[in-house]
């Protein structure tokens, strides 16, 4: 398979967007977006997910164009109405919004209602810390969690995600689902096949699934039992409850329901490092942080930070071109196939 | 054994820390953390350290009095040097801090340098929520913790907190070592003989403990594997790398280093919730989240908010009183009968 440069695989993308009724801001932006994902190797949150969200702009569902509007609630608080358009497109926008505000108070943070799915909360925090910001992001999604103690989903996988700038770029990057599993993890199954590990997903009385097929009649479980559970509720209260968004069950599935608007709701926090400190003492300091933790390797291995695998994917994307996995080619080829943005792998 | 009334034990409790040496502000503040933590049931944080923390006072690795000094970092963000004084005290300093940048901006954040162990991070996020603010709170420590794929301590227990307000004053409180166990845990475990359940220590190989003497000579592991890692990191870096604190091994440990100061950092966020909607709009929403959580109980079974259950503790010791445990009077009593602070279970 052909690997494909990443500025070719950019316009590609764009440009099916755009043939497909997306509008070209959002066109544009969710193309950085899942083009970046599929760089560091996400590559769930990469291409692969065209066709639903092109099902989902045909039924108006994701809306192209959009109107996200912004109410100011104080010099570091926003709130983005989404404007039911993509997740990805909000996300930047109310990221981009808290890194505005954190320039002038320190500290930003930036609710959003009225998205739909964001994608990898990674994204975001990476475009925080690419301005010298720590960034936060999460999201709420579509219940299939279940809250601790309790049967049937609740919560979606309600991902968090974490990011500080190092001084070579390469953002730390924690991006987690509070469920044991991903929704992606649970879809890779079912695509191959291959059953579910134990103790991570329960059906309607509790009895363990590891049947991938059976997790959308069940639930899956939040992860280290009450300490995802209180993760997921703090996604849940700071993006669904104060945003104005869907709450638990108020949000609706990417795939279940087509016609419908996410109602997801997203959180952004950015945090001005510079106002700490001179960015070369804060790069020090936390250089020398790494310096203890990969000091602590065993011999002949190796302690890695969160996102530097995805760093080392970027570097070879960037060098080497993209290689798409044929799912993600099989799932495209037929919308490229409708429209004239040649495909860039034949 | 005989209940003591709350206001008898906060009024010994702060007497006894002035009599041995605890200046009067300090005394206040901290005797009514460590009163709340009984009441709360985390016993752990109560009166049971009582003995660790004036060895720290007498050889002046807690400095009373002290003087934290605040520095503007801008209109929402502010550092506190907590000159070496009780991280009870410098906690509750810097939160009060955040919820008035709160008050003016939407969000106030304050990190904390030069400060000690600050107990249990709910307190400080309870003291926000009361305030009608979603509040976090987070601390680094002494190492104890590997890092994911790593043979050491290199962490401390971390932990991270966070609480919303409820309308019943029952704040939702999320608190959690980033560990798999808390020190806390360890040491009751050290206390009673119990064996450790597998899967949370190594030796210094890597290989399992279950022997809680021998955690001291190993380490704990990160919760979850590398989400746990992420989060530990995730406080490291705003607690310790941000701040100026100390960070992994420039933590002192209470217990071995008892005649240094602590050189904790500490985070603490404060978002005001009635920017984004009228109180009882979100108290309403956040209700009928609650209600959906509810619904999910298997039959005759009950799912409890994370704190809920320290809330019912909370009002059965408001109502009569609190039943110290033996080990709390065991350890506190010598230190009692040196003054003049009449233990109040005589």
């Amino acid at each position: 398979m052909a690997r494909i440069p990443v500025p070719d695989l950019m316009a590609f993308c764009a440009k099916l967007l755009a043939a497909h009724g997306v509008d070209e801001e959002q066109a544009r932006n969710v193309a950085e977006n899942l083009v970046w994902s599929e760089c560091v190797g996400r590559r769930n949150f990469g291409l692969l997910r065209l066709p639903v969200y092109l099902e989902r702009v045909a039924s108006g569902a994701i809306k192209c164009p959009c109107s996200p509007r912004f109410e100011n609630l104080g010099p570091s608080l926003g709130l983005l109405d989404g404007d039911d358009g993509f997740g990805q497109h909000a996300g930047m926008l109310a990221m981009k919004h808290a890194i505005e505000l954190a320039r002038g108070t320190g500290v930003g943070a930036v609710g959003v209602r009225n998205s739909n799915f964001f994608g990898t909360g990674a994204y975001f925090t990476h475009q925080a810390a690419d301005a010298g910001m720590i960034g936060l992001a999460m999201s709420n999604s579509f219940p299939k969690v279940t809250a601790h103690g309790g049967l049937g989903a609740v919560f979606g996988t309600n991902p968090f995600a974490f990011g500080a700038p190092r001084r070579n770029g390469e953002t730390l990057m924690v991006d987690m689902a509070t469920s044991g599993l991903a929704g992606s993890t649970v879809r890779q199954h079912i695509t191959s096949g291959e059953p579910l590990p134990e103790g991570l997903a329960v059906d309607v009385d509790g009895a363990p699934i590891t049947d991938p097929e059976k997790v959308g009649g069940g639930a899956l479980l939040p992860f280290g039992g009450a300490k995802g559970y209180g993760l997921s509720l703090m996604v849940e209260i700071l993006a669904g409850v104060l945003t104005g968004a869907g709450v638990t069950h108020g949000v609706a599935s990417m795939y279940k329901d087509k016609q419908e608007p996410g109602h997801n709701g997203h959180f952004l926090i950015a945090i001005d490092v510079s106002r700490f400190m001179p960015m070369e003492a804060y790069y020090d300091r936390f250089e020398a942080m790494v310096a203890d933790i990969r000091a602590s390797a065993p011999d002949g291995g190796e302690v890695l930070l969160p996102g530097e695998m995805r760093w080392r994917e970027y570097a070879e994307a960037q060098e080497r071109g993209i290689e798409l996995s044929p799912t993600t080619i099989e799932a495209v080829s037929p919308l490229a196939a409708v429209t004239d943005a040649g495909a860039p792998w034949r």
